[in-house]
């Protein structure tokens, strides 16, 4: 009897320390782990992948709604780039975009619209690369399929929406040797790329610690979405569903599968009031997954951490927090775009201010003079027609141009299908944390163990 | 066989899934669990409690190195207070403050020196408050010592240092019936007070998210501490071990242990970089627990979060963080002291203003119309006064003089026993927390069930 009881209690031990959650992820010594896929047969990394050189870069484009006409709009004026198809579900949106290439000047491209026109548009065989700007929920079907045809792939952020997607980006990329590159525009914001340059020169010291966010109330911008579906998203998904813009330039500096890895995170949330009020009167629902704001810390190998929050939801201002902790000096975005560092470290400031000190934030004079000495090289080389052509400050003409520009000269690209992959998988990772109780998660390493073997980022000149 | 090995395997995860650390707390379930003792006989809660009015308030003081002189100064500001005996480890310190107390014309203290010098005077029959300002390795014994002998007890940040040291606090000041505040200056900091009045007025809405920190690079303070007590505790203690003047301030807004209470912590911390460095030099060491950065997610029943920073080290400005997001506001006081709301929250403002709109900053001069209009009524009093006896720019002040109102008045102070407690444990649970890869930690509940007595936050008048 004895004996039975304790097998009885064991067994419940058992399943309490290392259980199945049917969601894809085992609860391992209080860890959550998520199931690791292995790879085909031969399937080699994409590090530092690079394509045949593209003369002209001939580009087919996916999704007309909020930031497809734009690109279409910034790739006339892009050497080398050729806008060759428009595809939406709607014809209408094509339409206005065809009519973006007339007042620009261009042939028109070839049309595309209703549930299967994206399809027929990857099969077409006058095309290099497809990019898409539809609604997350279909990103990783549409990349995976334009892979599948021989297509490279630029896809909106987040580019994949669960782990399982991520791994099907990375595996298809590793398979079909295309490119996967997620459009993270704000890696190309002046700012960050300067604060990028700054690091790598050691301005910093050690990058220790960095923070980056979405925090922007969409309450204005709710009805844009088609159909509805960022909103119906979030109702349904906890977690940092759009982790991207501020994770993905922290991810950079801190050399992310390039001499360092994500090694696991921690997420909280508040509950949904001002989400919930919205989607009550919009959608006439009375719960609501996603909380107002959520907040998730990210441990790395090398022992750095990161600070990433999201709230699309209560009344302050816009905010992507990005800010760079090191060992010799501090960066800080909002609101001030405000640096502190020690004198040694910008030793012609100091010569010519006698009160520097890293207690206080540097003069604006010098933060300015700063940003210019420390312009990035490929934001030198682009700038003036990027604030020319706009998007976002120019930073989407400089991510749009990038893209070009590497394929046509048969470089890496800035970002690969890794950094697609890691940046995007905190949405399901961090709603897994939330969901039992703010417990660590393992972050997969979509490098599959190969995260040392490039070493530090390096923007292809 | 097979019956044998599996009790084996059995009894592996039954190890792994819930084990005594030997470090006063339990992992169940992947959840940190500390010892929580059980009461003593008849032991009453100390919520709301109120000692009979004292005409004179009658003080010792411990402690009269960094923090101790200027409270001794401004003691004797305060109608009603009188510093009635001094002690220092080292008598030439107690000289020293003998001196302030000349100098504004007040009568000698009685003196204690030496090991034992702050027992005899605890054990004085003419004192009402001893008033601690010691090494944090000694607030407790003494903060005991003097509840025993009869006095309240007035003790610096942190209380106490372990979650054992925070019980031993509760229960003695239960059993004993003697106040035991925390003097957390930061909670009157003249923008935490304004805001702490306009959350209870509503003007933020629900507040959900709030946020507070220690960064504050001491490299120029390390050698102040008297046998260089600090850097030595932080060279052996990993986690946020100085969280109040960040973590108070929100918990006070928050409501804890009056109406909502703390749930559980994830803590993450960075290497030690720049703190190894500094004790290399300092202590000739080759190890340093404390993370040159800290960070901390905490979680309340009632929803909200909470986050707190750590960083004593690296060059970066001083910064407390101190936000707060709510449904229908937001206050950022680090840099730029600023607030944003929905316009219907401010409508005098909106009436003048027709552009106003939470998705930017109010004006300079909306925010300091708003700052005079939400003074809090314990700030409009006493501000005058306070600003010119100074003290953190007149917040020290304001703690004493509270202190000593609440005490003649015979009303509850402002902080009870339980903010001791709650604000001082996070410093050994965020240290579990990270050295278990970031597993939550169960916050005690310190007032044992009772954190929902009091409805709200009340400063007495």
């Amino acid at each position: 009897m004895f004996r039975k009881s304790f097998l009885f209690f064991a067994c419940a031990v058992l399943l309490s320390a290392c259980c199945s959650s049917g969601d894809g992820y085992r609860i391992k010594d209080g860890v959550i782990v998520f199931d690791e896929p292995a790879p085909a047969n031969g399937q080699e990394d994409m590090l530092l992948f690079a394509a045949d050189p593209i003369d002209t870069v001939r580009t087919g484009f996916i999704g007309l709604g909020m930031r497809g006409p734009d690109a279409v709009r910034r790739f006339t004026y892009i050497d080398g780039a050729k806008v060759v198809a428009l595809c939406d579900l709607e014809a209408d949106r094509v339409a206005k975009s065809q009519e973006i290439l007339a007042g620009r000047g261009k042939p028109a491209a070839a049309e595309y619209s209703g549930e299967d026109g994206w399809k027929q548009l990857c099969e077409r065989d006058d095309i290099d690369l497809v990019y898409i700007c539809t609604n997350w929920q279909t990103h990783v079907d549409m990349a995976v399929y334009a892979m599948e045809c021989g297509k490279h792939v630029a896809v909106e952020v987040p580019a994949a929406m669960s782990v399982a997607e991520c791994w099907r980006l990375v595996d298809t990329s590793e398979r079909t040797r295309k490119h996967c590159m997620m459009l993270e525009n704000c890696v190309y914001d002046f700012f960050e790329l300067t604060c990028l340059n700054m690091a790598q020169q050691g301005l910093f010291g050690e990058v220790l610690h960095a923070e980056g966010a979405y925090i922007h109330n969409l309450e204005p911008f709710w009805d844009y979405y088609h159909d509805n579906w960022r909103l119906d998203f979030n109702q349904k998904h906890s977690g940092d569903v759009y982790a991207t813009h501020g994770f993905g330039p922290d991810c950079q500096v801190l050399n992310i599968h390039r001499g360092d890895k994500l090694e696991y995170l921690v997420s909280m949330d508040t509950k949904s009031v001002v989400g919930l009020e919205v989607a009550k009167e919009k959608m006439g629902v009375d719960t609501f997954a996603n909380g107002d704001q959520t907040s998730t810390l990210v441990k790395t190998r090398n022992g750095k951490t990161i600070l990433v929050q999201h709230n699309v939801y209560t009344p302050r201002p816009y905010d992507r927090m990005y800010q760079l902790v090191g060992t010799k000096g501090f960066a800080d975005k909002y609101p001030n775009s405000a640096f502190a560092f020690e004198p040694d470290q910008i030793a012609d400031a100091a010569a010519e201010y006698d009160n520097l000190s890293s207690h206080s934030y540097v003069p604006r004079e010098v933060r300015d003079s700063l940003m210019a000495k420390y312009k990035h090289p490929i934001a030198k080389e682009i700038e003036e027609k990027a604030r020319e052509v706009g998007g976002h400050g120019g930073m989407d003409f400089i991510m749009d141009y990038r893209l070009v520009w590497c394929l046509r000269n048969g470089k890496p690209l800035d970002m690969d299908v890794y950094d697609a992959a890691e940046w995007s998988c905190l949405g399901e990772l961090t709603a897994a944390s939330i969901a039992n109780g703010s417990k660590p998660v393992k972050i997969p390493d979509f490098t599959r163990g190969r995260w040392n073997k490039v070493n530090g980022l390096k923007l292809a000149e």
